[in-house]
Parts: structure tokens; C-alpha cells; sequence
């Protein structure tokens, strides 16, 4: 690329899908992925915009212009557009909206009305629907004049003639059946339909715990208006995991390892600053202890051990809370039992470690005293950082917070605290 | 529950799917766990098992007998039966063998045979194939001779009379097209097979990138030898993504929230000693400057401040990282760059929190000399941790190691070290 030959680059480019040219785009620097995203085949802009970053899409749009925008847009389905749709400048939106068709503005509309979080936002509704009453002969007839399916269409949905939704008609029965039963006699009235304002994160459980492919997305009335299907599932998996590890690390989720420094600068800053005011209180806490650590030095040197043990163990709990929230494993039912368990996991793990911290300390500093007062505020520590592990997460959900986004920040804070508190302290009344 | 009336919970448990009643189990402490798993009907048993976390899995087993396990076994496909065997005892191993048809057990073999992690190891053997030069008509007749298909069959495969992989018929298309033209004409022939060997990252990007819900795995003489389906993707993108969840927090992936308090005690042990031997590490670099903390105890109260937020830095880099190289966004040629930019929004983050640390410091000790020491320790501990943020994860997948699950520790390892000696090491040339 460097060498400035595009002919290869562009032969390249050609063989690879929307997503796999995202992906490329992705990992180039700023200047190359505006070279390379120029050689783009034009007919394939859309779909390659809906497969990048938001960082990386927004950089991209801001450099197009309407007819650019409008003409990437048309080859979108509507699911596609209306998650595309929010990326772009209200101006465009319009052009966008008049550039479509009557009947494909109006189920534009009927998708984004809905929550972008929920089923009724994740849905397309380009559902192929049968009576109940014909033949599957019928259906077959009518499908062959209907043509090529939309994409994941593993079923058909079956409505009355109200458009009230009564089960699914598998493609497979259709093939494997007797052609002269009745639709009634061959869908399945089992597979529920999903409401349109279930949120997407039980949609996605739906689909991994009932293995789906597609489902139907139903109105408060019954009436079908549209499905999810399974490639869209697995894009909140992915987007939903990727959030919980970067939040754990206080980054932003849409932040792009390539952004510009500017924008990763900024964002990352936030979670820096909130941090030192953190570890100022911390050391506000260490500041109490002044007069100690005058005279007993090693209290310092050793000060940082307490701390950072309390933080990796508190950290372990909120990783695996993060999870358990997540798949609701955990209620009001199990919090009880949850907390005894941490307690005596942390019981024993500060027993253990606070022998070998003392064992060493002890040895180095020549001080089975000061051993003993580093071993008893480890283990203190520790369960500490075990109630504050599990019970931080649980409050922060209880308040509709994040448990990833805030969690390991304010239980890291509460462990340092505690850490160089419960240290210095305990130094200060046996050792002086 | 705990009231012990159990007809209600039985009418419950019925209602539930295997994937639901698994996750009741998980979020169940042990000894209500035993008493529902009493309840669940047999035949659902291996169902159950399957989509339980493997440490919940493991415990249940350990209590059923021979003859349970193996009638548990019974009803699974092919490809579930494979990642259970892996969990039984090497004599029930056998027992379940003796039990199959030679069929399934031939095919339990071929899936054995490959490497759980791998496109082998992920595949169904229950593929149905059609040869070219027949046409839709006979397809169909085929079809309802043969009845009801596998889940997740959204195309039968065509092969030739040796069994190589030619191409893809989808359902819809036998569905939409004229019954009397040729699989030949209407297959898709661009729809690439997996390779057998192919790893299960690979797999997933590829069932993602395409939006596939099932793809043909060939060997290597191009050999049709089964199929992926989508719902073994998704279980592979959430394990994935837990991974990297847990193991940048030090948790244990198979760890379970519920797990019995020895085996978590045991599990988090370890990660908590990795990070005792680095916070000794840390203690020993802190012990250098005895004497400076003794003259200046100010330095002690504030060396947190530095290390802490040069971890804070590091971590978020990793965090990146792991995504982005789980995603394969990253490679030799982007590496310089990357640097590059991380080293620029350091120092931008350096500066402006550098000055903030330096102003309140130069306030709360009536210093601006420790507050300019402050500030300088901590714009050079953010670009050591931009470097070893970026490194680290990059230097220890080119051993073959996890990044995920030594990054953290290693990089904060780095962070406090370096911190607690540029701010001592400064403190002591500029202040004494």
C-alpha cells in the first residue's frame, strides 16, 4: 500500500465481502483507510459502513457527501438502514427517506419508532406469510411465483387474516410433508413470537436457548410485524461481550483501536480522571497515617501489597457478577448464598496468603510483628474486597446502572481504601 | 424451595426447555441443585448437562450412575454427544460407545478424531447431500421419502459419486425455482467449505463475516465430512467472549458463581499469588528509597496516585488490544502505527493529567517542587504503559500465549514497578 501501487489493492479489494473489507478498513490508519476506502466498489458502500466500528463509520460519513450517503443506502434491507439511519446527519436522513420507495419509507418508519434496544429495533420486516387454511401445495405454488426469499428465512409465519400471528411453517416441513395437508395441520403453534419491546438481551437469549434461526416479532395486538433474525442475534452477543471486557477496563465500547488521538484521548481521559480522584482518596487515607510511616518505614514499602491483593479479588467477583447479571443467574433467591460462598472463599484465599505474606515479611523485615500486622489486614482485606465484589454489582443494577461500566472502579477504590486503612491502622496501635 | 413443597416446582420444571432448566441449575446453590436435578426428567438429562457451565457439569456427573449417563447420552446429536464424552470418566466413555448403533458410533469416531477447538471438533456428521444432475423435482420427492431434516438445515450439499464437496443447495431456492431444472443450475457454487482443521475463531468470523446458518466441512481431499451449524457458532462467540472477560480479571473461564467454596478457593488462589510475587516485586523496588520515604513521607502517601493510574492506562490499551486481535484487526503492518498513536494520546493524557496531579499536590503539601515531581512521574508512567499495554498483548500472542490471561497481570506488574520508581527515583534526585 505504502508503495503507492493500487492495481493489486483494488483486484484485492474485489474478492473480499462487505464484511471482510470493513475489517481491512478497520485496522489501517487514518490516511490509508481513506485511500483504500476511495477503491471501495460503490454498490457495496452500505454494507460495509454497517460492518465498521461507529468510530470508524462516523469518520467515513463525515467525508461523503448526500448523493454518496443516499446512493449507499438504497441497497441496505430495512433493519440495516434503520440502525444506518442513526449514524447520519438529519439533513441526509431526509434525502434518504425521499430517495425510498412508498412502501419501503413506511416500513423504515414502522422499524424506527421502535427502541434501537429492543426486538422491535432489531427486527426487518420482510416476513413471508401464509393463511392457515391452504395446502401446502398451495404454499409451494405461491412461493415459486414469489421467488427468492429474503435472506434467513428459515420458516414462514402464519397469521389469520387480521395479520394475527399463529405459528411457524418451517421451510424443511414444507419440502418433507405431504403436499396435500393443510398449513394448519403442519406449523408448529409451539415457537413463540417475540413482543416488539422485549429487550434485545432476551431476544439474544431466546434465540441461544431455543437454538433459532429466525422468530417472529409480534405488536401488543398479536399481529405480526416483523422478525429477527439470527446474524442480527449475533451481533448483540458480540457487541454485548465486547462491552462488558472494554467497560471492565474503563474504555468506551465504540472506541476503535485506530481512532484518532484526539478522539481516543478523550475518551479515555474520563476514565482516567474519575481513577485519580480514586487513588487521591486513597492516598487521603495513606496522608492520616504520616506520623507511622515515619517511624516504621516499611509499613510504606509494604503498604501497596495489602491494596493490590483486595483489588484482584474483588475484581475476580465483579468479572464473574458481570457474567451472572448478564445471563440472569442471580436474584433476590441466591444473593444470601452467594455472599456466604465469597465469604469463606475469601476466608480461605486470605488465610493462605496471609500466612506467606507474613512468612515473608517477617523474614525480610526481620519482624514476626509486622508479619502478623500485614497477614491479619491481607485477610481483612480480602473479605472486604469479597463483600464489595458482590455486593457493588448487585446495587448497581438495583439503580439501573452498568455493573461492568462502574463496578471494578468504585470496588478498586473501596479495596484501597480499605487496604492502606486496615494496614497502616492495625500498624499504628501494635507496632508503636 | 425451601418450604419443601415440590409439586409446584415439578409443574414448573416441565415447562422449561433444557437450556432454561440448565440455567436454573447453575444459579442454584449446590444443595438445591441436587434436589431439583432429581426432578428433571431423564430425558432431558443430557440436554440439560450439555448447556450447563463445565464445573456445574462435572459435579452432577460425578453423582449419576452408568446406566443414568448413558441413557443421557442417548438422545443427543452426534456432535453434542462429542463434547460430552469429554466430560465423563474414561469407563462410562465406554459403556456409551458400547451403547450406539454402529452408525453413530462410527460417526462419534470421525468427530472425536478432530480437535475439540477446531471446525472437526465443532461439527454435526447429519448432513444431507443431493448428487448435481438430478432435478429439484426428485430433490423433493427425495425429501419427503426422507422426512424430517436436522435442526438448522438450511441447504443440503452436493456432492459428487466419490463424496466431494461441490456446492450448496439452499432450501429456499428448491422452494422458489422450477422443479424441473437441474441441482447444477441452481446451486451455489461460491459458498466456500470449511476446511476440517480450521480453527473455531476462524470458523465463527466466517459464520459472522458471511451470516451463515450452517456451512459444509470438507477434509483435506475436499471431501464433504459434515456440517457447522450457527447455534454451536454463538456458543463458541459467548465462550470466546467470556474468556476474555474473565481471564483479564483472573478468573478461571469454567469458574462458576456457584461453584463448590474449595474448588473457587483453589481456582482464584492461583491468580492471587501470580499477583502476590508482583506486588512484592513492586514492595522491593518501594524498599530502594527507604531512606527518601523516612526524610520525605509525603512521597509514600502519593505513590499510589502514580501507579495507579498508570495501570488504569495500561489495562484500557490491553483491553483494545485483546479485541482487536481476537478480531485479527492487527498484524505486523499496523503495529508501528498503533504505537505511534497510543505514545500521542499518553502524552496528551500524560500532560493534562500530569498538571491536574501537580496543581492539587503543589496545594494539598504547600510543594510545587513535589508537585512537579508528581506531575513528571506520571506522564512517564502512562507512556511506559502505553508501550507496555501495546507490547505485551502483541509479544505474548507471538509465543502462542493468551493475551486475555497473562496481559493484565504482567502489564500492571510493569505499571506499578516502573511507577513507584520514577516517582521515588525523581523524588530522590530533585527533592533531597
Amino acid at each position: 500500500l505504502d508503495s503507492g501501487r493500487w492495481a493489486p489493492v483494488k483486484r484485492q479489494l474485489a474478492s473480499l465481502n462487505p464484511s471482510e473489507v470493513a475489517k481491512l478498513l478497520a485496522a489501517l490508519p487514518e490516511r490509508e483507510r481513506n485511500l483504500v476506502w476511495e477503491m471501495v466498489d460503490p454498490a457495496d458502500d452500505g454494507q460495509v459502513l454497517l460492518h465498521l466500528p461507529e468510530d470508524v463509520r462516523d469518520g467515513l460519513i463525515r467525508q461523503m457527501d448526500t448523493a454518496e450517503l443516499v446512493a449507499a443506502a438504497e441497497d441496505l434491507d430495512i433493519d440495516d438502514l434503520a440502525d444506518f439511519v442513526d449514524s447520519l446527519p438529519e439533513t441526509v436522513t431526509r434525502e434518504v427517506m425521499r430517495a425510498l420507495s412508498d412502501a419501503d419509507r413506511a416500513r423504515l418508519e414502522a422499524v424506527l419508532i421502535h427502541e434501537p434496544d429492543t426486538a422491535g429495533g432489531l427486527m426487518n420486516t420482510d416476513t413471508v406469510t401464509v393463511r392457515p387454511d391452504v395446502s401446502l401445495e398451495v404454499v409451494m405454488r405461491y412461493l415459486r411465483m414469489r421467488g427468492e426469499l429474503p435472506a434467513h428465512t428459515d420458516a414462514l409465519f402464519v397469521v389469520d387474516r387480521y395479520g394475527v400471528y399463529l405459528g411457524r411453517l418451517a421451510l424443511d416441513r414444507i419440502l418433507t410433508r405431504d403436499p396435500a395437508s393443510t398449513v394448519t395441520e403442519v406449523m408448529d403453534r409451539d415457537s413463540e413470537a417475540l413482543a416488539v419491546d422485549m429487550s434485545e438481551r432476551d431476544v439474544a437469549q431466546e434465540f441461544e436457548s431455543s437454538d433459532l434461526v429466525s422468530a417472529a416479532v409480534v405488536g401488543s395486538d398479536r399481529k405480526l410485524v416483523g422478525r429477527v433474525t439470527v446474524d442480527d442475534v449475533v451481533d448483540v452477543i458480540r457487541a454485548d461481550a465486547e462491552h462488558n471486557l472494554l467497560s471492565m477496563a474503563g474504555v468506551d465500547e465504540d472506541e476503535d483501536l485506530f481512532a484518532p488521538v484526539r478522539r481516543a484521548a478523550r475518551r479515555r481521559a474520563l476514565w482516567l480522571g474519575i481513577n485519580l480522584c480514586s487513588a487521591f482518596l486513597a492516598a487521603r487515607v495513606v496522608g492520616l497515617f504520616e506520623a507511622t510511616i515515619q517511624q516504621v518505614v516499611a509499613l510504606a514499602v509494604l503498604m501497596p501489597i495489602v491494596a493490590s491483593m483486595g483489588g484482584i479479588a474483588a475484581n475476580q467477583i465483579v468479572a464473574l457478577m458481570v457474567r451472572g447479571l448478564a445471563l440472569g443467574q442471580i436474584g433476590a433467591g441466591n444473593t444470601g448464598a452467594l455472599l456466604r460462598k465469597e465469604m469463606l472463599v475469601a476466608l480461605i484465599n486470605g488465610l493462605l496468603w496471609g500466612l506467606v505474606v507474613a512468612g515473608v515479611t517477617s523474614w525480610w523485615f526481620d519482624s514476626p510483628t509486622l508479619g502478623f500486622v500485614i497477614g491479619l489486614a491481607l485477610l481483612l482485606n480480602l473479605m472486604f474486597a469479597a463483600m464489595a465484589g458482590l455486593l457493588v454489582p448487585l446495587m448497581l443494577r438495583r439503580l439501573g446502572l452498568d455493573p461492568a461500566l462502574a463496578g471494578s472502579v468504585i470496588v478498586t477504590t473501596i479495596t484501597d481504601v480499605m487496604g492502606f486503612f486496615l494496614f497502616l491502622g492495625l500498624g499504628t496501635l501494635i507496632l508503636l
